[in-house]
């Protein structure tokens, strides 16, 4: 891997830590935007964004315009390179619609009003979507500007996908990826929403959970009963959900399920050897979540449990009384909502059928169970030895000075499923996001390092992307 | 056991027949005054109440009296009955507060405008109040009335102690019994609020399951956490909830808390051998819970689950997210409430002490329980072979010519325990209600018969502790 830039992309390096004031001017008009997509009352504004965007395209020379949906725009721009050969374009995906900014109160100044102000790293932008997904977008914008106007555009072609309802659940992206197969066409899609290893170490995402979640409800007797009169002679529903449900784990943690685990395959050893080599610190990590211990599957770290590890967590139960006092009820329904992580080699119809199995196998006589699904989504491991993976590590080496992490994430990103599933090709997740983000939370922030490290990144990238055309 | 009436009794039961309709306009006008006690807007109609049963009382001989507490007066009478002697007393206990009628739109009639309409066993009493408690109260008041008008007086000293606060958790039981033993110093108590076997065969209530009543909160994480982020690196609070109620019983339904069942004896065999012979039909029991199965502790019945077997039953359970949808959160909290119905030989403290140690033990590293009680009382069992009890039984076969069914319940009768802590003696709950009188349910009714039994059971009793005193 070489760590040193040609002299063109040196010029345009040059260029983005020139820009950088300028960057960030850019990016606070952006975030001046409300685009709340989740909320019709900004409907106006959302689609000011997208014209926001695909404007800073066109000034760069990008063939760009709208697509309408049903719901929120896409921007979608193009822009041929140097035009020498046939080279595949490269997509970029990001999103340009954010969050609502709720609880209000929390914030320290408006979240349409960007502020620019000193942190532990040097400057930072606060604001709703100054890290999700606007700043992120802007990273790759702005280094299209720098090849732009240093080299005429950048060195290959250049295909830019920004999605407006990633915060409302995408869901007109799978008829808009089905229906521009061709206008897409692309080698692999560069996407910015993930996070940073850390402020200095770079990290791609190549590992992505999946999901299977599950709501389920018991039925017993045909309303509450009194739990002196009739307690010890039928089922209680919330009996049976405990006992249902608290065996889904062994004494050691582990997923209980028979066969969960079938074709769950340990990540590669490349892969694996990385992790190791992280300096990860467990102790840090549990403090973010406020927690005292660590617990899971036993004799696996906590990034491998948290990357490569399938999970069952409930996410929610209910039933009888919560109120204050006591009440001697035996309720006639209880319910759970549950969700199991998936790994690579898991088929989440599979996983669906055996976690229903599961439960209703251990239903005492008189109670009924019922199954709502919320998801079922597969996990996504991304070839780490592609041209293009190859390509975007060299790129990422060269702007950091320092290989990137290659890291999994114990969520999920539902865009590089639809991707893969409609256009047939990888992403390479490149985010530049800090752990202390804020994202989805009051006072959110993008600190500038992360951006100009971004920039300059996608900038020293294309020039990898170039190189392996 | 005799079952023919002596020639007194035989008078005194044929006035209780002609007096019927005149005891049945007597409960109507007790009926029409609204003692909602848990409401303090009906404070003035709740005193009105005792007041109207004093009154009652008073114009019978008795000596009788209101007795101001903190909440709710207690009504105080008292008859020296034949004045022969020094026999002491038989205590009588009842309650002339109702709970509130709601919901009103399901009641057919208002619920303080007694309707006497046709029923199944002939006419029927309908309002709240009819069976609880006021028309059982009256099934005595109109039996010494029938005694006082034949023969001047009941046949021994009776002394009479209605509460006004049964409906909202009797808060001055304790100090009114603790500060009034003197005046109420009795051979026993009887206690007319349970029901009857069939409408055809008393009962006498000997057991009283005992209650521990326990809250506990699970905490985990510092705040609320992404699942996908998360998941498998820490405990989550609600499958550590789950964990550990899921295991309170094994798998055949038996309470698997170690130490649960230590110091229970089975019932006495002639309390066993009477259970035996009761025509118990164990289909139309779940058909009125709506139940499609039995379910619990194996190799015991139905009864025997019910009357004299200890439960363990989930109350209410929360945490995490109930709404629509799906939200992938492992929440910071999880809560539950549980409650073990006890029997006798188990001491409430200690089977607290076992279940809050069964759940704290099980707690995965990084969750803290934290308990608290809503109730920690023991099981009662009457004596079944006392004299009083003997009379009792032999005064209800000689009213309905056939022998009392010796029962249990599976809830409990606070006054019971408070009569036997601060006046040291047993009770024998001869009620007359049936399991269809809806108590506390829109539309509760009394059946003209059960009044009617109710009043020659409790006169005949009265000849029967003359009898043994």
């Amino acid at each position: 891997m070489t760590t040193t830039a040609s002299a063109r992309l040196a010029q345009v390096l040059e260029r983005t830590d020139r820009n950088l004031d300028a960057s960030i001017d850019r990016l606070c008009a952006f975030l001046r935007i409300p685009s709340i997509s989740t909320d019709p009352a900004y409907d106006a504004e959302t689609r000011k964004a997208a014209e926001w965007a695909s404007e800073r395209l066109s000034e760069l020379g990008f063939e760009s315009r709208l697509v309408d949906t049903e719901g929120q725009p896409f921007v979608v721009a193009h822009h041929p390179g140097p035009g020498t050969g046939s080279t595949r374009p490269i997509l970029y995906y990001g999103h340009y619609d954010v969050q609502p900014p709720d609880p209000l109160e929390l914030w320290r100044s408006g979240p349409f009003e960007p502020v620019v102000e000193d942190g532990p790293t040097g400057r930072r932008v606060v604001a709703r979507g100054a890290c999700d997904d606007k700043g992120q977008v802007m990273t790759f914008i702005e280094a299209f500007r720098a090849w732009c106007e240093v080299h005429g555009g950048p060195p290959v072609p250049v295909t830019v996908m920004l999605e407006g309802e990633e915060e409302s659940g995408s869901p007109s992206l799978d008829p808009f990826l089905a229906g521009h197969r061709e206008a897409l066409d692309a080698r692999v899609c560069v996407v910015s929403d993930t996070g940073m290893w850390d402020v200095e170490t770079p990290a791609i995402t190549t590992m992505l959970r999946g999901l299977v979640y599950e709501e389920v409800q018991l039925r017993g007797p045909g309303h509450d009963l009194h739990s002196g009169m009739y307690g010890g002679t039928l089922a209680n529903p919330l009996n049976a959900l405990v006992e249902c449900l608290g065996a889904l784990h062994d004494a050691d943690g582990r997923v209980a399920i028979p066969g969960f685990f079938d074709g769950i395959e340990d990540p590669p050893a490349e892969v694996a050897a990385s992790w190791r080599e992280l300096p990860f610190d467990e102790r840090a990590f549990l403090d973010s979540a406020g927690a005292t211990a660590e617990h899971g599957e036993p004799g696996r770290s906590m990034l491998e449990r948290m990357w490569s590890r399938p999970t069952c967590d409930l996410n929610g139960i209910w039933g009888g009384y919560a109120g204050r006092g006591a009440k001697t009820v035996i309720p006639a329904t209880a319910g759970a909502k549950l969700s199991c992580r998936l790994v690579a080699g898991q088929d989440p119809e599979r996983i669906r059928g055996l976690l229903r199995s599961f439960i209703e196998s251990r239903l005492p006589p008189g109670i009924v169970a019922t199954f709502h699904s919320h998801g079922c989504n597969p996990a996504i491991a991304v070839a780490a030895d592609s041209p293009e993976m190859r390509a975007a590590r060299e790129g990422l080496a060269v702007a950091y000075g320092r290989p990137a992490a290659m890291i999994g994430t114990g969520g999920s990103i539902p865009a590089v499923g639809a991707i893969r599933r409609h256009l047939g090709i990888d992403s390479i997740l490149a985010g530049f996001g800090l752990d202390d983000d804020r994202v989805h939370s009051p006072n959110e922030k993008f600190d500038v390092k992360c951006l100009h490290g971004g920039i300059r990144a996608h900038a020293a990238m294309l020039e990898s992307f170039a190189s392996t055309a």
